[in-house]
């Protein structure tokens, strides 16, 4: 069994690869639901989103998230009566958010609900949510004030100083179910080429989660997604410099050293292998840059091959 | 200045005659929000939205309800993903409901989100919820249980017996700001042709509102939604059966006799005219069925002559 901790976009297309290469059976995705959020009174899991549409092949393949050919009327008619419409819902999309919030309305957990989704879209892989409890990202921003995560990465289009980044939730969190048994019985933990900062440490957040990544380091790879000093998506360079990281590949070993055994960085960044194995890490130099499916399914073969998985690589 | 006591369909139709009459700012709506439920986590108020629509000449002609050329692709998704959907929410309508929903959540109370979506909506009359607390219609069904409104009306298609009628809720609920004043400084206080079971008695269940009218009895107009023995639209009849009155112009008058001065009767009840006097009203009589402006338009005339503005008829 094979576990991987997920972001959005990225984490979205190292698994499509993934699941080419293996049984999607075998794999456990936990995702991080630190970007969470509630809408109109609708709730909004992103990077779950991102990651079922995606691998159901209706991702919009222009955005990397939101469904291919949507329409945004409602978000038109919303515009026209004054409401707050920054964060672009489309026609389709919202039927995600109205089913997820139905359910948990109900009392559906986050869990059941993410599988109801997944089967819905077809999916055959396992989808975690981190948590059933919310642990919300709040970024406290350098000119003043603390916002949640879509209010940054949306609404403000991460172009503001962050000074730290908190999870106040999470100590009263739990890992969702069948979380930590996925972590201590996989073969091998992969953490996607998501951002360390926010899409990462939310997960590392919830109780228990890093201590059992912490106990497997060797079987921990990683995939860096900060390619030539700079993130291929987002602002995860700009927020390793600002919380005072470096948005080098090493930079992310040094921001990950203590759960992570091997770090696979891309052929760009092969002159930086000395600093991140000064990290007491295996440094794993190969294409990561995922233009398309057969470099996905080429990464996911070198990451299962550096976890010691080389009859599946 | 003029107070009109609607439900939706009928009362929208009826407001779209007066306002064609009279100044739209001499008018005051006061709603029926017991109809108010909540799906997917979306706050619906189906007579606001009714009269909202139907007042901004954008209503579905067709249905009497939603918006014209609206389209259904969120819902047509929400199905595919097996999620409830046999309350139909349109992709524009769909827009109301966000907006709505997201002001409630920011701590907008109901008469300040129905006045935002009445200015957006062009709507110059003042469109008032009977309350801004959530005053739900329960309906005891014989056959056992407890459904909301929504419930029996759309998903049971009212084919099932009812035994009671009741909001639990009212007695802790207060009129919205303005209601009681609207009613103590009216001219006229006018019942729209609205069904008097689920419709006009949430307003009167309202603690303070069916007083104010039994203090004005002789002012009170209202119009009944019976003609010639069968409702023109939905289970106005049978539920008057079914709760010990009468499906008949007479019917009406009984069931709202301690707060109504002068019943107005469709030409069909001409011989019910005696019947309705019974009940210590006058009875006037005059062609109700809305099916054009023009008869809209008379009767709003026929109504304000009957309570004494035969200066405006």
């Amino acid at each position: 069994m094979i576990a991987v901790l997920c972001g959005g976009v990225g984490a979205a297309r190292f698994l499509a690869g993934l699941v080419g290469v293996v049984d999607p059976a075998e794999v456990v995705a936990i995702v991080n639901t630190g970007d969470d959020t509630e809408l109109h009174g609708l709730s909004i899991s992103p990077d779950l989103d991102t990651i079922t549409y995606t691998l159901s092949g209706r991702v919009n393949p222009e955005t990397g998230w939101g469904l291919a050919g949507d329409e945004f009327s409602t978000m038109d008619a919303l515009d026209a009566l004054g409401g707050s419409t920054w964060f672009r819902l489309g026609n389709l999309d919202l039927a995600t958010h109205l089913y997820r919030t139905g359910r948990l309305r109900q009392g559906a957990t986050v869990t059941e609900v993410t599988a109801e989704l997944a089967r819905a879209f077809g999916l055959r892989l396992t989808l975690l949510p981190m948590s059933n409890e919310p642990v919300r990202t709040l970024l406290e921003l350098v000119d003043g004030g603390t916002v949640g995560f879509q209010d940054y990465f949306v609404r403000l289009r991460h172009a503001v100083a962050v000074r730290a980044v908190r999870w106040p939730a999470a100590a009263a969190a739990l890992p969702a179910p069948g979380v930590i048994e996925a972590l201590t019985g996989a073969r091998i933990i992969i953490i996607a080429p998501s951002n360390p900062v926010v899409s990462i440490d939310p997960i590392l957040a919830v109780p228990g989660i890093r201590e059992a990544l912490r106990s497997r380091r060797e079987r921990v790879v990683a995939i860096s997604p900060i390619v030539a000093g700079a993130a291929l998506k987002g602002p995860a360079d700009r927020l390793l410099t600002e919380l005072g990281g470096s948005a080098t590949a090493a930079g992310v070993a040094a921001w990950l050293a203590d759960v992570v055994g091997v770090l696979v960085v891309d052929e760009a960044d092969a002159d930086h292998a000395a600093d991140v194995e000064a990290h007491g890490m295996t440094c794993v130099v190969t294409p990561t840059v995922m233009s398309d499916a057969e470099v996905a399914a080429g990464l996911a073969r070198t990451v299962l091959a550096a976890g010691g998985l080389t009859e599946l690589a």
